[in-house]
């Protein structure tokens, strides 16, 4: 059955990144440019909510509009070429307007709500968006089954990500962090079959918030220790440059935490899981630490503003895979 | 307990119209105008039908948005103002695209169904949007049961009122209505209090298409037999001018119903039901034909353009129904 691949190893062998939003989106648009349908993107979906009477699934949407190259760059998120107006009518209405929705978003959330009302599962209606944006890699949602983070606030108790993240703003201080429904939650069917597919040649792990955005893809009972085992090297891309995050509120969290806020914290987060750890060559200072820690440590410039820094740096991440590969299942 | 009025009787009596969408609307803003919070507006709600998840009511939105004067007064229907960015992302997602939801007009929607899926009537829906777009006026659906008109095709089944008026454009011939759901229907409460209310004066019937905006109405088990044993006076107002109607397919239906065009045939429909009929100056040559009917007739300048036309129409009708009150209830 088995012929030999006529194809160099390098052009069939397969890849998957897990994913947030924005800044992982950003890497897993030039993965995608690289990569085409030997690319899956596992995304986060602990940010998913209903509103109203919507299912919203911020970060899915986010690495689609991505990777079709129709988000908005000026906001930094949603589609581009958005208008406001069944937002500004529903605050007429006296809805509730901390989460905007914009008129040609809509129709992604109103398709998708449909498509699950239908039957669908939140994989095929993640295919079916994918498709329609004409995206060649394969997006997918961490699981179907509903999983919820939630952010402990110091003193208190939990609220919803997107309470905190857009109607508190962040402010509110942080101490814990929960995934609710996970324990009962399996990896999407294409995940796992990814996980389990034999031409999986590496792992990326997107810079992206490590506790809202990965720890939720994470805290699916099994996922962890699969990675983990896998033979093919996972890499994760540092999402802290020079002490800071580059979007979101990861080192605030990091600071109430009690962490340093540096890439070594977030290296030293994934060292039980990772082979190898991408750091922005401002941080080279901590190369020999993260070293330390068992990792092998690849340099990149990591601040993706244009789109050959986000190509740029995907070749990086994909060299470097290559390179940690175990030599028996390396072509060259 | 019972105070002797203050206002003269003109001031304090209520009214009531059956309504169905663009037409019937355009008298019920005349009416309202008039009459402000003494007057109700029970309107059809055999149209109302789920597009993407979402529970549009066309006629009860029509005639809200015409009462707040925000109706589009270029299209003829939705709202003034309108974009389109949410209809045209939907046909790029491959979406039916044969009913046109606007931005704006999509916040009513959004909020009515969510509304409805919070456990509240259609009633209390409407009467939250009525109050949001600030009108004086009780607007409320015939019914918060569905009830869904089917219109029957000549040699061919039944397909649903919005199919046949939209996606079908009125093309096919007709020859059979049905109100699905109507014998197990009743009427909205406000509807059963305006029609037991001792101060209901009269009732209008708008100049709608007596057989898919007016028959839903009183297709509903006990309506028909309440109002035409009630003491005020109903009026008729004709949708037929000349031997057309000013809108709608109200004259093609009748042709191929095998009826005569003319304002005489939806006076014969109604005689059983009304004591008055309000006639454009146009067809005068008919007064006497509708009287042989048992009806009152007023002749009055019925096509309404302007604003003005509108609260002219109105202030005929009230003139008319003042006029057929039973003598000993008519305080001057």
């Amino acid at each position: 059955m088995k012929e030999p691949e006529q194809q160099p190893q390098d052009d069939s062998g397969h890849y998957l990144a897990l994913c947030g939003g924005i800044g992982g989106a950003k890497l897993a648009l030039g993965l995608s440019h690289q990569l085409k349908n030997r690319l899956t993107v596992a995304v986060n979906t602990g940010d998913d909510f209903q509103h109203f009477g919507l299912y919203i699934s911020p970060d899915i949407d986010t690495v689609i509009y991505t990777l079709a190259g129709k988000n908005n760059k000026e906001l930094g998120w949603g589609l581009e070429n958005e208008s406001w107006n069944f937002h500004n009518a529903m605050k007429k209405l006296g809805q509730e307007s901390w989460f905007q929705l914009g008129d040609r978003d809509l129709a992604t959330h109103i398709t998708r709500t449909q498509l699950l009302d239908d039957g669908k599962t939140l994989t095929e209606a993640t295919h079916f968006l994918s498709k329609k944006f004409c995206i060649p890699s394969n997006i997918i949602p961490m699981s179907d089954s509903p999983v919820r983070t939630m952010i402990g606030l110091k003193g208190s108790g939990f609220i919803p990500f997107q309470h905190y993240f857009l109607r508190e703003k962040c402010q509110p201080e942080v101490d814990r962090f929960k995934f609710e429904g996970a324990e009962l939650a399996s990896p999407s069917p294409d995940f796992v079959s990814i996980l389990n597919n034999p031409q999986l040649k590496g792992i990326f792990i997107c810079p992206s918030n490590p506790f809202v955005s990965i720890d939720p893809i994470l805290s699916i009972p099994g996922l962890r220790e699969k990675i983990k085992a896998h033979p093919a090297p996972t890499i994760a891309v540092t999402p802290i440059i020079g002490g800071q995050s580059v979007k979101g509120p990861t080192t605030k969290m990091m600071q109430e935490l009690g962490m340093e806020q540096s890439a070594l914290t977030i290296a030293q987060n994934y060292a039980d899981l990772i082979d190898g750890f991408v750091l922005d060559e401002q941080d080279a200072n901590l190369k020999c630490d993260i070293q330390k820690l068992g990792l092998q440590v690849k340099l990149a410039q990591s601040l993706m503003q244009s789109l050959d820094d986000r190509i740029n740096l995907a070749r990086s991440c994909l060299d470097f895979s290559r390179s940690l590969m175990p030599t028996n299942s390396v072509s060259q």
